[in-house]
């Protein structure tokens, strides 16, 4: 059994950004990366919360990770911004997007951010949310270090790719959508291999291309795409729009999101903004409000108000092994 | 087993033509309209094809389509065109999103069209084709009559909601993807409730929701979408995407494309237009041939070029079923 430690969110923060600080990380970086890893483990995306925060400080000391960089941003086109992540977080090249991106998508109708040499984005929903906060609605896509064969393929070509979206809405939190274009996270067969189960048929393939329920050889092999075929035709949009279009590695050139050697992964982010009008926020509530008049359904991301207002009452209840290995690193 | 007869491609289309004309259907737009369908009738996707004449021309003929509308085009915001296709054919606003949307993606890096008022987009992958052969990479989501639920739902409240995609190459035709949000087509269960015929598991639910493999119950029913969960999430991003931010109707207020009464269906199209840098083309050509180094792959879209050369050279076998009801309309 997980043995837990209750921390307030702030004394969280404060621990994560001294571990990072003692990684070769700037203050400004410490603290941005270490509020989207805890933003992350409140939402109940453990996969992309504190658990990183041993890689990502590991990244930063040996240097596959330029802990101390401000991500470089041009302006190149009236609808368009272009960010270098100089091999730095992607955190922080994302806020600079997140910054800049409504009251250009609000002065040209539309508007897009292209980030390369960039790294793990974490969770997708989170910089989506934050745009539909500021008023726009948002598209995001992301790629990742290989994980996905093409259709009839059996090498990893495509990460697990995922796609965002949020828009706001009059008298509620913005609408999130949040998914990759695996049939299940790669981390689920991790955690089966770990625990020396198997896997359901359908979830990966092995390195031969053959179905597998075997964690281990899943873990060798491939992640299948959600919807099969038409699943690995999205994945190749979403490649080609966050990383063949942005001058990224494509997610076949990406070095690991959590070794500390070699290569820095180099990957992109594409965020696209949209206007909405007057009437918007009105149709969406018709939209949702016909969707939820439905019995048995549900709007995607609802639950996640109720999680942070948990935490910040009653702070989060952080695993011990990831707070002994936090420490460790914070000194 | 269906008869044939051979014609050439502009025998058809002046017959087509004819059929529209007959129809209180302007020249411009009978032109428009013919050339549209009868390029997804050579890229062998009949449901987008001749198929369609006969309810085209009727609703046409009734007025639930104005066949002798100009679509309406605004520009405004410098990246962002709308265009009101007053109810009218789908194409001719379409045709009129394509002349414009590249120019003004390459001067402000991206650019959008939002088409309200609209009815069938028809083949969606012949659209953003149009867009990669004059240089831009093009993303575009459709809307269109309720076929799916919300996930956990019984009701129609999505269309199939296409998305289809294009990017243009160095030295070959542009990369086209181009796939409906459904796990199957409707056409392919319409087609087995004709034939009598039971459906596979997995594709729709009955009008209770229930699992069904009986087609004339799935037709009472609900499609299911690919990927089940995600695609479902996925539905609703198209959704919002072309009809809540263009000011269109969502699915569920949407009539049938194929009836002849009532009021016009009122739909809703976005076209997204990226300028591509120098290296673009380059970087494309790297990850398809990596891609396609893989024994088994293939990319979307390949063959229809072989198609549309034979269709040039030897003329098109058209259904004889499908000539005597065209010619019928044309008189």
């Amino acid at each position: 059994m997980t043995t837990t430690t209750n921390m307030t969110i702030e004394a969280l923060t404060d621990l994560v950004v001294r571990a990072f600080l003692a990684s070769n990380v700037s203050d400004e970086n410490a603290r941005i990366v270490a509020q989207a890893l805890i933003a992350a483990q409140i939402d109940g995306q453990g996969g992309h919360g504190l658990s990183r925060v041993a890689s990502y400080a590991a990244q930063a000391a040996s240097g596959k990770v330029q802990g101390r960089v401000t991500p470089k941003l041009s302006h190149p086109k009236p609808a368009l911004l272009k960010i270098d992540a100089l091999n730095g977080f992607a955190f922080p090249a994302l806020s600079m997007a997140i910054n800049e991106l409504p009251a250009i998508a609000q002065t040209n109708g539309v508007a897009a951010a292209y980030i390369h040499n960039s790294h793990h984005c974490g969770q997708v929903g989170g910089h989506v949310e934050r745009l539909a906060e500021a008023g726009v609605i948002a598209l995001m896509v992301a790629n990742s270090p290989p994980a996905m064969a093409p259709w009839g393929g059996s090498t990893p070509l495509f990460g697990t790719n995922p796609i965002a979206f949020a828009a706001p809405r009059a008298d509620a939190p913005p609408l999130v959508i949040d998914l990759s274009l695996s049939k299940v996270a790669r981390g689920k067969v991790m955690a089966a291999a770990k625990a020396g189960e198997a896997i359901p048929e359908g979830w990966a393939l092995d390195a031969d291309g053959a179905p597998t329920t075997d964690a281990e050889a899943a873990l060798q092999g491939t992640m299948l795409p959600m919807g099969d075929a038409k699943g690995a035709a999205l994945a190749l949009i979403v490649e080609i729009l966050c990383a063949t279009l942005t001058g990224a590695n494509q997610s076949f050139e990406a070095t690991s999101f959590f070794e500390a050697d070699g290569a820095p992964p180099g990957v992109g982010q594409t965020l696209i903004a949209f206007a909405p009008d007057a009437g918007f926020t009105a149709r969406l509530e018709g939209l949702l409000s016909t969707l939820l008049a439905q019995d048995g359904t549900r709007l995607p991301g609802a639950g996640r108000q109720s999680k942070r207002m948990a935490a910040k009452t009653n702070g989060l209840n952080v695993p011990d092994h990831l707070l002994t290995e936090i420490r460790a690193i914070a000194g």
